[in-house]
């Protein structure tokens, strides 16, 4: 069918492509599941992020990219293009953008760097593009931009020396300019000077017909997105997701008017300025949660609790440590002295922070946070109430470990009498479900036990598949290029599902329906927006995966693609 | 008839129990299984660990730790009573022990840190005990300590700064007096002051003709031991171990007179400068192996081929940084500037070293060090067989994810016809099996596949613990305190083998041997002397422990009474 298609139309665009297909479907050549197995999911890249050299464009200041020295290679961290001027630390990008937007010049920046960190979300957030040396597909940076719809590429031989950045024979100082075309399939490139980018926008596009089209096929099954701001949530909401299926809370704490309450929050000596800090910040989430609902309003929000780890809250820098230094005397929010502060940030510290004290470990030991969260919670849903608007929000716990961690977390109950963390009592009151992320090989293997205090489970396939195969996604730049070069791993799996991390949650699925036959699965790592993956959930009885915003599109087609074979 | 032996005698001691016990066997009164299961496990340590008020013992300039201040608490890391005096780095301890052996006084030190790395571990061995804040049971100053027969002590509550140690009520200074009783079972205790100490000393004991009779009555099941130097290997083999069931070859890189050529090979620029760095290498494991050989002749060695990440042998510290430096610009080891091999030692730095560039992963990218590793071992079965000795090596190879990855390292061959990791032939030339670490869960439930490249698996549940559970051993005693008091884990996963790691051992063994029936099952960790692990190790099939040295003779006592029961 959709070789013949092809021959009979060879359409140019792919926006030309989905409106030939829709004007089938409308003159009744072909029906819905025929024009949405035709399209080819690789060419929503073409309409979803920006492209450079794109076809029909005219040149103004800016050079054709053909005209350019050019380095090829690197892993794609999150496609699109994009151009603009370097810099070497999220600080020195900041201040840039800030000036070069006064004096009303092109404000587009390209942040390169070793590797990212959280301290540098903002920064990520306001580049155009991110080149690191260290990193992935799956890495901090690449989830972060892709979130944030910045480019992001990721370049092992990329070296950094005295504000020098060398990539083959290619050399940027600060301020340089530089392109970054990272396609969704192939090999990036990376060229000196500023090459031309066509912006995505699909306002009036067909691709909104066609998801409409494509979400008519698709029953038992959603699409949900991964957003943490009204911005995101809106965006996905256009793009067809179905709700929220990981509403990230820590990154809403990263926000630069949120972290010194959260600082200080960690640092607080006595159970006073503890609860300061938390009615602080409780404020700030009734918010964050109330604008969600809003916009989600009658669709799922799963809220996951705080996951990251607190240290990761805490100065990296040396100038973000100065800066913080200067607050804390300005401010007087803790009467720690330097050296005590400073003491304290090193014992937040961890060797191995992704197996150290994160998820619900932070709540065995400190469920004031999850307790602030919940409140946060409950108050924005009365909110919504108090307006006559439909909320659903679901309440997830993080990197559970086993069934007694989870019931102490969701029902536990102290002395007294109140809550454990803030949650047992909410779930009746709210009528909002309680679940489980299974991100772990203990708990895939547990979800029997685990399904006895979970309504729904949630596989966080990037953090299952760093435990279940020992690769941590920030280190494992460094060889997988030879584990390719050798075809050790079937495609990087942080990208394409493992075969072992499938065994452990299609494990997990039957185990926990066992306990509980109507158990809600969800899956929400990276790997979700892969057609394979999507076929791997359908297969599996999982109810939906859940994906960045701009991924939605593509997966909603490949879900159709799908279930229209299945018929 | 345990109940009715006590009531009648009353022993006093272990060793006047054990005496007891034999002397029952040599008139009759008591048959072999009888006696063995008569012992209580946890009397032996008594007899192999040091202990503060012995009884009997006589007091000359020490105290009796009654009269000492005391604190009480922490986590049992290596089990044994140390006295000694307070060092805060491992360089002040080793210089002060130097200097206390030429002025002839008390040479005991006790390394006192917040936590203690690779580069500590001279100083582990130098030192009669270790107290650190972070860390565990399974963390690696830990393990370092019990191979050595050091204690060890992690005590969360410990504050160290400006070279003071504050633990409760208890304050310390450099060179100050302390005591430290880490009892096998039971809480732990610190006094300020030098209490007298009780060495133990087996030599005679009615323990080996114990352990002999315990022996005799294990069929199809081993207990081997965790050695990588002679002294250990000879100690494990006076106390009954039946070969060495894990060398590791890291270790022997950390001795000072060879890290700085591993360094070296690290940093080496050119082919030139790796193949005269691997060839200084190569002599020395050669003879490592053949002294080892020399001491089990006639027993399975089973020697790990490189599996530490190469940042732990760089320089950590700065004084270890700065001397290293003066070694690079005297030694001209390297052509690199200073700046050069900073920049190097920063690239090897990892989020999560546990998750990095580790065990076989160092092979994928570079198969020079293995292939120097195989020719040493190969060199050394030479010199065996020269001397007509019997030798009965293993190659084994860490962290192995997949069945690709093992084919590579130990089938693979380059296009020349060279062996691509210097395994390849090896095998069939020494009739030498080549066996795969399973201590990830991708390993374990891919077992069927790698049994095809395996002759043995050797289950290592540290890692397989760390990665099963997604908890860091030298991160975990900062939450696991809160754990164990709402009881949300059954013991400590790291002493004690954990149901779900168990699940996946078992699922390895079935799967490998589905595969291989003949395939050979051993444990590594440390959970290995643990009477439930042995247990489980025989109930499933499993055809070796491995432990460390002092750690054989419960583990044999326990196999014999688990295996006596059974009849």
């Amino acid at each position: 069918m959709r070789e013949t298609l092809r021959l009979k139309s060879a359409p140019q665009t792919a926006e030309d492509e989905i409106k030939f297909l829709l004007d089938e479907v409308k003159r009744g050549t072909l029906d819905a599941a025929g024009a949405v197995k035709a399209l080819d999911l690789s060419r929503l890249n073409e309409i979803l992020h920006p492209r450079i050299n794109a076809p029909g464009a005219t040149c103004n200041e800016v050079s054709r990219a053909e005209g350019l020295p050019k380095w090829t290679g690197g892993i794609s961290g999150a496609p699109g293009a994009a151009a603009g001027r370097v810099y070497f630390s999220a600080d020195a990008l900041l201040e840039a953008k800030a000036l070069a937007r006064q004096r009303g010049e092109d404000t587009r920046c390209i942040l390169v760097l070793p590797a990212a960190f959280a301290g540098d979300v903002k920064a990520i957030k306001a580049a155009a593009g991110v080149l690191t040396a260290q990193g992935g597909y799956a890495a901090h940076a690449s989830v972060v931009a892709r979130q944030y719809g910045t480019v992001s590429l990721v370049a092992p031989e990329l070296s950094i020396t005295d504000k020098t950045a060398v990539l083959g024979g290619l050399s940027f100082s600060e301020g340089d300019p530089i392109t970054l075309d990272v396609p969704g399939f192939g090999i990036p490139s990376v060229y000196q000077g500023i090459a031309e980018i066509s912006e995505p926008d699909i306002t009036g596009s067909a691709l909104l017909d066609f998801i409409t089209l494509a979400k008519g096929l698709i029953k038992n099954f959603q699409i949900r997105v991964n957003a943490e701001t009204p911005e995101d949530a809106e965006k996905a909401l256009s793009l067809g997701a179905e709700g929220i299926g990981l509403c990230r809370t820590e990154h809403m704490f990263f926000k630069p008017e949120r972290i010194n309450p959260f600082r200080e929050l960690i640092l607080s000596e006595s159970g006073e300025a503890r609860n300061k800090a938390l009615e602080k910040l409780r404020e700030m989430q009734c918010d964050d949660f109330y604008r969600i609902f809003k916009i989600m309003a009658g669709k799922h929000v799963t809220i996951r609790l705080l996951d990251a780890p607190l240290h990761e809250f805490m100065p990296r820098s040396d100038a973000d440590l100065a800066s913080y230094m200067d607050h804390i005397s300005a401010s007087k929010e803790t009467a720690l002295s330097g050296d005590e502060v400073l003491a304290r940030i090193e014992t937040l510290r961890e060797y191995n922070p992704m197996l150290g004290r994160r998820g619900c470990r932070i709540a065995v030991s400190y469920p004031e946070i999850y307790a602030m969260q919940v409140r946060a919670i409950v108050e924005a849903v009365h909110k919504m109430h108090d307006e006559k608007l439909d909320v659903q929000p679901e309440i997830m716990v993080p990197l559970v470990m086993n069934a007694a961690e989870l019931k102490l977390i969701a029902y536990g109950k102290r002395a007294e009498g109140a809550s454990y963390a803030g949650i047992a009592g909410v779930e009746e009151f709210l009528n909002c479900p309680i679940g489980a992320m299974i991100e772990l090989p203990a708990a895939a293997l547990g979800a029997g036990d685990i399904a006895r205090y979970a309504q729904f489970f949630s596989f966080g396939t990037n953090d299952l598949t760093q435990t279940t195969l020992g690769l941590s996604r920030d280190d494992a730049a460094g060889f997988l290029p030879a584990y390719s070069h050798y075809d050790l791993l079937e495609g990087n799996p942080f990208s394409v599902l493992d075969e072992r991390v499938k065994e452990l949650i299609a494990l997990a699925v039957d185990r926990g329906r066992l306990t509980r036959p109507d158990l809600v699965c969800g899956l929400c790592g990276e790997q979700g927006a892969d057609p394979a993956a999507i076929r791997f959930c359908i297969d599996t009885g999982i109810n939906y995966v859940s994906c960045s915003p701009y991924a939605v599109p593509a997966a909603i087609v490949a879900a159709a693609q799908i279930l229209a074979e299945k018929k």
